[in-house]
């Protein structure tokens, strides 16, 4: 069986260790090939551990953070997030998990990993929920680069198209480039040559429907959508916050009048249930894809089954030999 | 009293004739001095009013339409749309109503109507709701302008100031720029450069409150915020997207079983009173600011309450003489 080694930033979960614990604890029984390395404060994490099998220890209880510094000097500061990223460089692990700082995350991602060849720049890329039960999207990039270039667009596109047929398992992927309209003279002039470059690939242009608008992201008509990272960024935090306004809103709503409390018992239900479907960070991580190795952002209060979720999806991953089957396109 | 004269697009409202009409015999009973100018098949809509007093009709059929043309063709056709802005562009309206195609508004917006002198380029702003009853805040540019400069956004900045304390009656207006993020370097250069220039005018800078991210905006925490086009329109339409699946879902989860329909059923008003709140078409129409004249873009599927809605914008702006308070202060 092949074994994989997980480096797991363990400082910057907002939760603490324990829900991290129990869901390492749980991953490992089913999954004994995995070498886990930890890097946090290794006194206190230690003895929340009960069984201590495929696990190693590195200590660095420095939390990676931008509280009083620049982006750049946050980069050059020791942290447990940073010690992460050095073993995946220097190749003694194949992936990392980290809940810590997304700015940062994505500045290691940049500066210190080492890119595919063949890509420019990495990308970062949630999962998104759909209305649909079950079915998921790929957004990127939301965030790690704000200006980008149609190659980029393209070659993310590619990475994207794999990532969702062999990750995801989606069959015949519905591939988009993210712009303000659907009529082909919308947006701006790298919108028109990235869609260019992925008409002339005949592996890419079978699944390329073109440009959508944010409008329709979430009733299912997609399975990636390739954005610059502005336009990404600024969806995905408007999703966020129409899905966290809407919430309260109802909330408000239901609790104004007995009868509403009456029916709103009733439905407790449905609405927990609506507003997990649409909280794209029960979906799972995000990844960072375009360097050399697995990286995989837990969001910053996950729990156990979110930890959990994080962890079956690097996985999977790993299994599907993804960071070879991104190699390999690329150089074809 | 002082007379008002509105140009009305009555072309290009999925609705047909009907609600408009209804709208302005309501409208013209309380408002006997506003005198329409209304541009459709004159043969197929006067039949309609009942009463014809301030009624002026001049017929051009046809609709503003982007169907098998480019935006520069549409904008050289002849239309109904463009009929009602050479009204204004001829001074002989003070304003237009119109609930035709957004871009070809925008596109005659900015080549047909004179920009008001020390204003680079008009914006779009609409009215957006909060989920604070009653409360509302301008976002601009929404799309006109997909690229910025930081003088743009000043210049929006100081009408959409004016705007909102004088129109929408905001006593200490909350100014903001969007932005991926609240910290001093995120975004690009024309974020910072925009900034340094609100903070620099003595007049606008005690009410600066810096970058917001598009998470909170229906929270309520701002009353206007100022964008590039690009980032403005792919939040607006991320809203206008995760509103409606949200409520499509939330539809389905509450009638999976008999119990929720029961509870749903209760619930009924609740549910239909959210969406209304978050749905910005409810609002009201969008303003084209910058330019010399009011332009105000109902939505496109606008019934007769929306519609008097949009008027009742229109009568509050010429009311409070923005045209003129917008001259005043670009000229200090």
């Amino acid at each position: 069986m092949q074994k994989y080694r997980l480096a797991i930033d363990a400082i910057g979960n907002d939760l603490g260790y324990q829900p991290l614990v129990e869901a390492l604890e749980t991953f490992k029984e089913a999954n004994p090939n995995f070498i886990f390395t930890i890097v946090a404060d290794v006194e206190k994490i230690k003895p929340l551990f009960k069984n201590f099998d495929n696990l190693n220890f590195i200590n660095n209880p420095e939390k990676a953070t931008l509280e009083n510094v620049s982006l750049r000097q946050a980069q050059k500061q020791s942290s447990s997030m940073k010690t992460a990223f050095e073993l995946l460089k220097d190749k003694k692990v194949d992936a990392i998990l980290s809940a810590g700082d997304t700015a940062i995350l994505l500045a290691h991602s940049t500066f210190v990993l080492e890119r595919l060849t063949g890509v420019d720049r990495p990308a970062f890329m949630p999962v998104f929920p759909t209305i649909n039960q079950g079915q998921k999207f790929l957004m990127l990039d939301v965030g790690a680069n704000l200006e980008v270039k149609p190659s980029y667009i393209y070659q993310w596109a590619k990475l994207a198209f794999i990532f969702s047929k062999n990750v995801l398992g989606v069959k015949i992927p519905r591939l988009n480039i993210l712009n303000i309209g659907t009529e082909d003279y919308k947006g701006f002039a790298w919108h028109r040559e990235a869609s260019q470059l992925i008409e002339a690939d005949k592996t890419l242009a079978p699944f390329y429907k073109g440009f959508l608008e944010p409008r329709e992201l979430m009733n299912g008509v997609t399975d990636i959508i390739i954005a610059d990272g502005y336009a990404g960024n600024m969806v995905l935090k408007s999703y966020e916050g129409a899905v966290k306004s809407f919430g309260q809103l109802i909330k408000r709503e239901i609790t104004a009048s007995f009868m509403k409390k009456m029916g709103a018992l009733i439905l407790k239900g449905a609405f927990k249930n609506a507003k997990n479907v649409l909280d794209h960070r029960n979906v799972g991580g995000a990844y960072v894809i375009g360097v050399d190795g697995l990286v995989v952002k837990a969001h910053g209060n996950s729990d156990k089954t979110a930890f959990l979720g994080a962890l079956g999806q690097i996985k999977n991953a790993l299994e599907k030999n993804i960071i070879m089957q991104f190699k390999n396109a690329i150089r074809e």
